[in-house]
C-alpha cells in the first residue's frame, strides 16, 4: 500500500505491535484494531473496523500470535477481508508448516513463513508467498519505493535478470540454509501435510490438557489455542525460575513473556519435530516436577494421564 | 546522514552503483564521485570532489569493488575524509579478512563486512563495525528514521533490552552461522592477521603473474589490484564458454563480469582458503587448458613457472 492509503493493522500481542512499529516508521496510513493480549482477532472485530473506515485497502494480520498463544481464526477473518476486496497481508511465521494456509483460496497476497519453526528446518531463511495480484500492483505502481533491499522489486528483477547466472538474488545468500529448507520442506510433504498438521493439533491440545491437570492456568481461550505453543499464566518470579530450573535440571528451554506479558508467564513450543509424543512427555515431567520444587501442589501423574488420554 | 546532509558516493563499479540505488531510494542528498569500471578512487579525485563541495558531511566507499578486482586506497582515502571530519561507510564486503581494516586509526565510522568472503566462513551473516561517534550520533538523533528492522537503533534497543535473555536481536538469528563465524573468526586469528593478510597478498600477486604469462589482459591496474579476486578481459563470447568449461571439466567455478562489464571479462576468486598454492595451481592448469581448447595460444607451463617462481 501506498502512505495514502489505508491499511488496517490488527494487533494483539507482541508480534503484531512489532509490525505495527515497522508500519509506523514507513508513516502508513493505519487503521488500528487492537485486542488485549490473550484475545483473538475475531470476524465481527474486523466487520466493526471496516464499517467505520469503507476505505481501507489492505489488511495485515498476526496468524499465530507466538508472545500469547493465540490462533488468530485466519481463514474466517479472510472472508471479511475478502468481502472488503482487500490486499491480504499475513505474518504466519510460527505456524507455517504447523497448520493450513490456503493462500488462493482464503484470497492472501502476502504470506510470510519461516524455515525454522513449525516446519522445524534450519533458521536463516524466510519463505514468502506473493499473489499475482500483488506482483501486478508492485510492476504498476508509480509511488516511489520507501526502500531499496526490502523493496520486492528488487528481488524481482535479480528473478529476472540474474536467474541466467545462477544468482536470482540482490545478494549473497546463505546456500546451506536454502538446501536445509528445500530438505523440511519434502520432509513436511513426505509426511503428508494434512497428517503434520493433524499431528500439531492433537499433541498441542493433549499438552494443555496435562497443563490443565496440573491446575495451571492457560493464556489463550481453548476455541483459539495456537497447536505450535501454549502460554501459561504464573505467579510473579516464578517464571524465571522455572525457565532456569527445567533448562539446568532437564536440558529444556521454554521461553518468558514479551510485552504486556513480561515476567507473568511461560511458552512451551510443540512445533515441528517436537510436536511429537516423547519431546512433550519429557516436557510435562520436567514442567510437573520443577514446579513441585518450586511449592506448587501439582500431580505429574495426573498430568501425564491427561496427555495420553488425550493421543 | 539526515536527508538534508550531504554524502560524497564514490563509485568505480557494480557495487558501488547498487549502494547509490540504495542511496537514491532513500532520498539521500548525494556527491556523486564516478569513475570508470576498473578505474580506482583516488586521494585526488576525494580531494576535488570536496573542494567542489565543502558541505558534505559524510562518504561512502567499496573498499575492494568485486567487479572489477580493483581494491581502492582505503587507508589513503580516510585521510582525506578524516581532514574534513567526514562520517566515513566502507562496503568491505569481499576484503573482510583479506586485508588490513583499522577503524579507528583510520576513522572509519561504519564498516560492513561478510562470513564467506575472504575470511573463508559460511555464508548468511554480516558482521559490522560501528564507531563509537557514530553510535552517539544515532542516539542524538531527532530526525524520523526511514526504517524499522534496518534501523541501528531496532537492533542497539534489542541488545539493551533482550540480552538478559539470552535474545540480543529484534528477529530470530541463524545460530548456525553466528558459530560458524566464531570459528571462522578463530581460525584467522590462529593463523595471524598479518599471516592471513600476507597470504592474500602473495597469492594474488602470483596468481596475476601466471594470468600475464598467459598474455592475459587485466582490469585492474597492479598499482589498485585486489588481493581477494582477480578480473581479466576477454573477447566477446569467450567468458561463457570459459566459465562454462572450467565448471564441466574441472569443477571449478569463475565468475562472469557485472554491469558495465557483463560478458566482456571472467573473475577468479582467490580468498579465504582459496587463497592457497593448491587451489590456485589447480585453477590456473583449468584455466590455461580451457582456454587452449578455445583456440587462445597459451601455455601452462609458463603460466605454472611464473605462479611458482612469485611465490
Amino acid at each position: 500500500v501506498t502512505r495514502e492509503e489505508k491499511i488496517l493493522m490488527c494487533v494483539n500481542g507482541y508480534f503484531g505491535e512489532t509490525a505495527l512499529k515497522a508500519a509506523r516508521t514507513h508513516k502508513r496510513n493505519i487503521v488500528l484494531l487492537e485486542k488485549d493480549y490473550g484475545e483473538a482477532i475475531t470476524p465481527e472485530d474486523v466487520e466493526k473496523a471496516l464499517k467505520e473506515n469503507e476505505d481501507v485497502r489492505a489488511a495485515f494480520v498476526v496468524y499465530n500470535e507466538t508472545s500469547t498463544a493465540v490462533m488468530n481464526p485466519l481463514r474466517e477473518l479472510c472472508k471479511v477481508f475478502k468481502e472488503h476486496d482487500l490486499l491480504v497481508m499475513v505474518d504466519a511465521i510460527s505456524i507455517f508448516g504447523g497448520a493450513e494456509i490456503n493462500m488462493d483460496e482464503w484470497g492472501i497476497d502476502l504470506c510470510v513463513g519461516y524455515a525454522s519453526k513449525a516446519l522445524g528446518g534450519m533458521p536463516g531463511i524466510c519463505p514468502m508467498g506473493i499473489s499475482k495480484r500483488l506482483w501486478k500492483i508492485l510492476d504498476e505502481r508509480t509511488a516511489e519505493p520507501d526502500a531499496w533491499y526490502l523493496d520486492f522489486r528488487t528481488w524481482k528483477k535479480s528473478i529476472e535478470e540474474m536467474s541466467a547466472w545462477g544468482h536470482p538474488h540482490p545478494s549473497s545468500m546463505p546456500t546451506h540454509t536454502v538446501i536445509a529448507l528445500h530438505k523440511a520442506l519434502k520432509r513436511v510433504i513426505d509426511e503428508g501435510l494434512e497428517n503434520v498438521y493433524k499431528r500439531h493439533r492433537v499433541f498441542s491440545a493433549a499438552f494443555r490438557n496435562a497443563v490443565k491437570a496440573m491446575n495451571l492456568q492457560l493464556v489463550a481461550p481453548e476455541e483459539y489455542a495456537s497447536p505450535t505453543i501454549t502460554a501459561i499464566r504464573l505467579p510473579e518470579g516464578i517464571p524465571k525460575k522455572l525457565i532456569d530450573g527445567m533448562l539446568d535440571n532437564f536440558n529444556i528451554m521454554i521461553s518468558g513473556g514479551l510485552g504486556k506479558l513480561a515476567g507473568k508467564i511461560v511458552r512451551v513450543g510443540h512445533m515441528g519435530f517436537t510436536a511429537r509424543r516423547d519431546h512433550i512427555s519429557r516436557t510435562i515431567t520436567a514442567l510437573g516436577y520443577t514446579l513441585k520444587e518450586l511449592g506448587f501442589n501439582v500431580s505429574v501423574d495426573a498430568a501425564l494421564k491427561a496427555f495420553y488420554d488425550s493421543i
